[in-house]
């Protein structure tokens, strides 16, 4: 008799959640239908009524990343301007154990990216996203007077986006270096760097 | 009859070669015996007297990384200040073909090393080593007055080895949009912020 529907549903639940303590703990090169397998207490045959490949597993591994990443708790954004960039920025960095997770799973997920034509261009396209969703607060702050009048907002979300990211690969690989109150305070120091006028004797 | 010395040691630079170039294609996760026999064009038997394991071969991986790193061409560095500190940012940043390659290599092992103890804290003390470099240039800096005299150089030196590695990342996956003079005046920009001095007003 096949399970119940229920049933299904709470298993593939059950899936996910093996897949995503694989990826936390040991990244996409540990990411394997034995790992799973033993991660859930099941038979590697078991598994492959879910994965009859490892291409089927990665995939499913992507899309749970994507999915997490969409869903997060976000802060609000208060009003265009830099104080949105920064909501933006902390929301990225691995302030808590559950983003520390993701994005360990996303720099992780690079070295796959980066070896495949269509993945790297999906990853390329997310920047892009990233800094658009940024840019217009960056305008936001020039217009205001938050930024100098010769700030370029596509050039600073750039910058702010590889602040940000690097920060996320110092911090996961040192976090008693790189607590959230250091994280936190680098963030604000990078945005009044950038803030900060420019001197009249440099005109 | 065993080759002679000349043999090995030509045979040994063949190996090492191909192993860079799975590294530079595919990454650590495609890195695999029989990837680096047919590049090399033996047989995956052959190159188990050079890595019996999985494992030897990565070890070798690593070590070509770190020998390749500290061995590639750097720019002099001027004199003490912030234009080392910009020599020593160029210096990290995929602007060849060259050290394109070497960065994708480092990044592709980021997912290794966060899944090793003893990897990650070796990468975490190579973080280390590079701000403790770059520190005494920002105290020449601040020291004269090319940095606000409120600069905090461990923090800068943080936030520049995060701003470069972020941009490592982003020109990795869309080099089309960060090419050589992109980079560059992301650079100048970055370190054009650091260098202005609060406004007065601000004070």
């Amino acid at each position: 008799m096949p399970p119940a529907p229920g049933d299904r549903e709470a298993r593939r639940k059950d899936v996910s959640e093996a897949v995503w303590r694989v990826l936390a703990d040991k990244g996409f090169g540990g990411l394997t239908l034995r790992a799973v397998a033993t991660a859930m207490g099941v038979s590697t045959g078991m598994l492959m009524h879910y994965f009859p490949t490892k291409r089927a597993l990665v995939t499913h591994a992507l899309d749970l990343l994507e999915k997490d990443t969409a869903q997060r708790p976000r802060r609000a954004h208060p009003e265009p301007g830099l104080a949105t960039v920064r909501a933006m920025l902390l929301d990225i960095l691995p302030l808590t154990p559950d983003d520390t997770a993701r994005n360990r799973i996303w720099v992780s997920s690079w070295d796959l990216s980066l070896a495949d034509d269509a993945l790297a261009a999906e990853q390329a396209g997310r920047y892009a996203r990233l800094r658009s969703t940024m840019r217009p607060h960056l305008e936001a702050a020039r217009d205001a007077g938050e930024l100098p009048a010769t700030a370029d907002p596509e050039q600073l979300a750039a910058t702010a986006v590889a602040f940000t990211h690097g920060l996320v690969v110092q911090a996961l690989f040192d976090p008693d270096r790189f607590p959230l109150d250091v994280q936190t305070a680098m963030v604000d120091s990078f945005l009044a760097s950038l803030a900060r006028r420019q001197d009249p004797s440099d005109d």
